[in-house]
């Protein structure tokens, strides 16, 4: 997988870089931020972003780096849409088209070529962690949208992924304004196969992991009423038995400062299972 | 000192908080960003950021609240010039005018009723810290042009601040391609005064400090040889016998991931200067 790298930043003793490259999935060129500790890389956490992010919000902001700095675990940030089209309602909108690929793979007509943020992470991220950077285990997270495609991934895709934890995720995104209207946009007025992209509907019809999801949740997130249904996943998977570990965080908003305040349990989290 | 709270985010259990206030000294509306632990805040470091800067860079991307969450010491965060204005010249050039306050008092005809950096930090920044957040003792600490800021704050309202840093200063502004533009834009064609702006030229001519000046500086920084001349400073620290700690880091570049490598290591030295 040919990738060309645009910048590398020395960052505690290991190196922030960003990448592009050509995607045979999204049909358009694709751009990436990794961290890389010092040590010989093993291991990778793909971090998922949410509406509006590219690769660069999470790098620069969320101060993982300095947890990973002493492991063999390195970070990717891939952008959260395909770019550089002009696709019917694509840039109309924040949460719909470009910054909001919601990592499903489109059907309706406008959509279906490009994007397909859903396989472009299964397949092509995780075949430049492979490949390219010789990554050998793999777990994965993100936050809002990214919080939703690290647990529908996570959940389908339970072999890929040796863990799975969510900041503020859209869990049952059939029941939320976000949900509906990417779903329409992307799958057509019927929304068929949304369930596939649901992780709430996924643990109800039986999809679950064995091991335990770990799901963190600002108590004051303004989204969380409406848009991330937090409590419809915890109701799932009790029901079926699916283990989770849910944090209610007092006071703490969606914000990238909310996430830095928490990053090093979910890299704690993710390394004891990537070295486990 | 009215100030309004704008923001407030909770962040490694204090809060991130954005202010915004009419100020006396620069006649417009000014902005700045602080961190406020969990403890009752009895000490403060203020950060003056570089070019092209706001209030929001440091605290957003520098990772600072992390070290600051069990002290009782805040930081604040300035914006690097005043804003809403339309001098001649001012929005032509990253370098000059807005985004480039150089954090002195301008006396030439367009600029001497708004810019006056200095004063602004000195007077205003440390009467807020006193007078709003009941702050006891004082540190100083920049980047690049806040950096320079840092250091002739430092050395010449020497009893105004208990300990001084800088990553990446502008040691020898006159000798600087950047600080030779804004010292004729700001103290006219024949730059009077502007030794008083120079840290460099301050200890040439018998201003210092008792205590030790933390200088970090990266070794692959793009700015290191033409405009921030870090070797002038160590010259003439040794010829006056100041106290200079300076930390050349191997491969480190000029940016905020650079910063955030070593922000602990600084803000561990103010700590020590502001309890002890």
């Amino acid at each position: 997988m040919k990738t060309n790298e645009t910048k590398s930043i020395k960052t505690f003793d290991g190196h922030t870089k960003y990448f592009e490259h050509p995607s045979d999935i999204t049909k358009t060129k694709m751009k990436f931020s990794v961290f890389l500790p010092e040590q010989k890389v093993e291991n990778a956490i793909i971090w998922l972003s949410g509406l509006t992010c590219t690769e660069d919000n999470f790098i620069t902001k969320a101060g993982a780096q300095r947890y990973l700095k002493d492991s063999n675990t390195m970070i990717i940030c891939p952008d959260t849409s395909p770019r550089g089209l002009d696709l019917p309602k694509e840039h109309d909108s924040y949460d719909f088209g470009s910054g909001a690929g919601f990592y499903l793979n489109a059907v309706t007509e406008d959509y279906k070529d490009h994007y397909n943020m859903y396989d472009y992470i299964k397949l092509e991220i995780v075949s430049i962690l492979k490949n390219n950077f010789n990554v050998k285990n793999i777990s994965i997270m993100g936050h809002s949208m990214g919080g939703h495609g690290a647990l529908v991934l996570g959940l389908r895709e339970k072999d890929l992924f040796k863990s799975v934890s969510a900041f503020s995720p859209i869990v049952n995104p059939l029941k939320s304004p976000w949900g509906a209207k990417v779903f329409k946009g992307y799958l057509g007025e019927k929304m068929i196969g949304a369930e596939l992209y649901d992780a709430t509907e996924l643990i109800r019809s039986g999809t679950k992991r064995e091991d335990t999801i770990f799901v963190d949740q600002g108590k004051d997130d303004e989204f969380l009423e409406d848009n991330l249904l937090t409590e419809n996943l915890v109701k799932v998977c009790k029901e079926h038995d699916q283990k989770l570990n849910l944090k209610y965080r007092e006071g703490y908003d969606h914000s990238y400062f909310y996430i830095s305040s928490f990053i090093n349990e979910h890299i704690e989290f993710h390394l004891r299972a990537l070295e486990s």
